[in-house]
């Protein structure tokens, strides 16, 4: 692949001073591959200081720039991915502790690993993303994307929530549960597994439908294809919490359809030649751990 | 869609005398309809007469009809499916006592919803199957396809087993379990479900491998995508048996490889105008049964 | 057994006027038997009406009363038990809707049923309930009974909740999740079922410890010795929601400790001689249901 | 506690050379502590030499010894259990590489942990294991005792198998699946662990049924009192196979019955005064694994 990067932007973990150390060691070095930088306004701000690098809103970063480095763990990944959807800049993720299932660069080994990318040695990787909306007496009340995952999930009183689900218009159910998990396959690593749901290989075209707590001890979880529109209905009296990637949140009411389908927006993400979805999943999940008995 | 039917074959139940009567009543309908019918011997001499209607074998049904008609349950359509596969004849399932996943006409309504699809209206759907290979010390020795799944299972010592997975060649993981599960969506509502694996829309392009008491609580269910190749080698001194939609079985031995691909070999199933995935899942899994407590 | 009842409540479902009918039609019932018939003071208030019976606060119930009769669903006996709690008068449920795990008399069977436990005819059952309570600072800020559980939820975030377990005072785990059920004998039919948890016979002394959405993968349902104190601390900066049976709820705070032990008072239940554990549990979880395919 | 050591046995793993020089080590400590010191006849044989230590069958080693020391894994603590059970006589296990959930002193702190025992250091622990016997047209033909569990799995067809549950002679329901475990406690971490099956503490007195890829999706893991009579009985045409600790085997043909009850005797284990149950699961889980992601 020949694709030649210009302007990248750095995007350091919301808040984190500490990523200070990281994210300007890595803006010198794209700096001396000749590179334009930019650093996004909140890091900068609160990294305190940017060293005279020019300082970007997301907004610009998603006009100008042809690759975006993200310094921290998945949730800045997400974050970054949402905010550059329109643009598909694609994403290198640097991880600051612990590995992420997105971001794949262990910071010992960023420069090292960011070089062979600007070098052209990359793979890259298409995610796709959940296009979601609530309606609301035909009205679209809210939209935004997740990559991740949407949950629909019980409010305040902490009551299960009773909802019909559509696929394409067609009833399917109706369900009382604490909620569902509505998850693409890059989601299905995240919250979706600590609630039974499957994996769903990356190149798999499904979204996986995972049931919270269901009453109906036969409700299990229900792998879609990604061609499919779903909705979720909520019946009276109940009012829901919806969640976006875990990061931003909308009040449904009694009444509202959450409705959802693939968006034709894609997160493009580079890794390094020598990464591995399996090897990942290996790490992440402990299956190299040792057996529990002799 | 202006498909025309002209030789229909009639399969009934494996060594069940009690399909007699459907079986004829059904045959005498569609010679009523000026069509050519045939009935599959082994369903003939089961039924002990065939009222002279032609009785043919498995192979010559492939070669010469354009429809079959399958009554029994659903493992009469798995092994109709899998010796009709050759050439694709269209199935339709007329089911004996309850509903089937792939027997989806009630008995009671049969002759109705022949006729209607006989009249050319109906729903056609592919499923596709899994092409199964056995291969030792680099030779093939066991071949066969599968509709719902293929499980390597514990043999006879009833001791757990070991096994090396590797997708399109790369090593996943090493697992001590009573066994795998790999299936296609259409058995993901069959064993797999026992199994907690996840139910796969017939039209998700996935494969899932649903791990059998697996020794590391952290194995989980995994989707992959089908056009990649599964391959699971035991590790000695591991024997196993490994089953084939539940019908066909073969002992392998430690050393063994067994090799998994999407077939490009179809299964074409009619149903009719009425016929809905989601409904049949509905009645099946008892989603409509009421809530379990107040 | 020889028990005497002279003095019974009626308790009909929290402002539900449709339980008139068949509460007065129980209390007239009652009175001819010679009984005194007390109805419960909301119940009276929300069915508007009491024929001249006489009324009577919860705590003027568990001084008086020998026996009281429930109407309504679970919800009710829950709330009933932990009222009456201090005093175990023993109880009958008599449910509205569906057969209840708690409320086993059919409605129809109503006069019948009380009839025969009213002749002595019955099976006495004893469940025991947790005692929890919460600390702050060494301070009891708050103090409950439960019957069915205490659920440590995460609160208005919508984010997992971290926390430290300890069994008798020895650090068990940290854990990231959802939450975390704590469940009797009876709860664990309940909402513990929905999350997977283990069912529990009434009379295995034992508590469960159930999970919600587990970050760790290795994370399983455990059951305790019912002598054993169980603690829960909200790790800063983790607050909490606690709920006891679905019905009491506290706000907890980062460094909350919630304390759980078996308390010494019981329910006292008095089934009609039919009564089966078995036979709820198959009515209830539909385990007479049709096996799901052929 | 005051109890007094003079005859100990070692026992090591079955065929296992590599334990000779563990137990000889082990053998010449205990001699030098001026105890009488047996090696079990099989350990001695497949170590190909004892020392000039006395050799023992397990039938001599349940008559005079007050102690023996198991060197292998949980397995080896399974079979000396098993075959010391009449005379409870106390049971250390040293684990040859990993910890056991019941081997749990290290091999390379054994000489340390065994003089803190025989000095009189330790915590005695009482399991109780299963008493198991097939009944066939109202004769007993098989009877042992288990430890850990007894799995009753489909056989040599590889199909579902079915059979009648009932408990203390009433009907609970009829289950297809793979087969059953009946598990104690301390099976309870082992096999049923792998099925979904509960984790129960080694205090409470309740035993186990976890089904195997159970038919029916409302079929759950049941935790039953230890005086009860758990009865399976094969439906015809099924017969299966039914492990003992996954030791013993018996073929049990349609109409068997297994039952199973608490055994009066149990097995006495010694651990270590640091031993702690919950240290064992938080290391045999991974409980203190690092969480997956950030």
């Amino acid at each position: 692949m020949t694709m030649r990067f210009t302007n990248v932007a750095l995007i350091g973990k919301y808040q984190s001073p500490d990523v200070a150390e990281s994210v300007l060691l890595i803006a010198r070095y794209l700096r001396e591959r000749g590179l334009e930088v930019w650093i996004e306004q909140g890091t900068a701000s609160s990294i305190g200081q940017a060293e005279g690098f020019p300082v970007a809103a997301y907004e610009e970063i998603a006009a100008k720039c042809d690759l975006a480095v993200v310094v921290g763990g998945d949730g800045t990944m997400l974050t970054t991915a949402r905010r550059l959807a329109e643009r598909s800049v694609p994403l290198v993720g640097v991880n600051l502790g612990r590995l992420g299932f997105l971001t794949d660069i262990a910071r010992k080994d960023a420069l090292l690993r960011l070089g062979e990318i600007l070098d052209g040695s990359f793979r890259e990787e298409s995610r796709f993303m959940l296009d979601a909306e609530v309606m609301r007496a035909g009205q679209r009340v809210f939209h935004t994307l997740a990559l991740n995952d949407v949950v629909v999930n019980k409010g305040d009183l902490g009551r299960m929530i009773e909802f019909d689900l559509s696929i394409d218009g067609e009833f399917v159910y109706t369900q009382r549960s604490d909620g569902m998990i509505i998850s693409t396959p890059t989601g299905s690593t995240a919250y979706a597994l600590s609630a039974n749901g499957p994996i769903l290989h990356p190149s798999v075209g499904g979204i996986a439908l995972v049931p919270l707590c269901p009453h109906a001890l036969t409700a299990r979880p229900v792998t879609l294809p990604d061609s499919c529109c779903i909705e979720i209905e909520l019946l009276p009296p109940h009012d829901a919490r919806v969640h976006f990637d875990g990061q931003a949140r909308f009040d449904a009411r009694a009444g509202d359809r959450v409705r959802l389908t693939r968006s034709p927006l894609a997160v493009r993400l580079l890794h390094p030649k020598s990464y591995s979805y399996f090897a990942m999943l290996r790490e992440k999940l402990h299956w190299s751990a040792a057996p529990r008995h002799n």
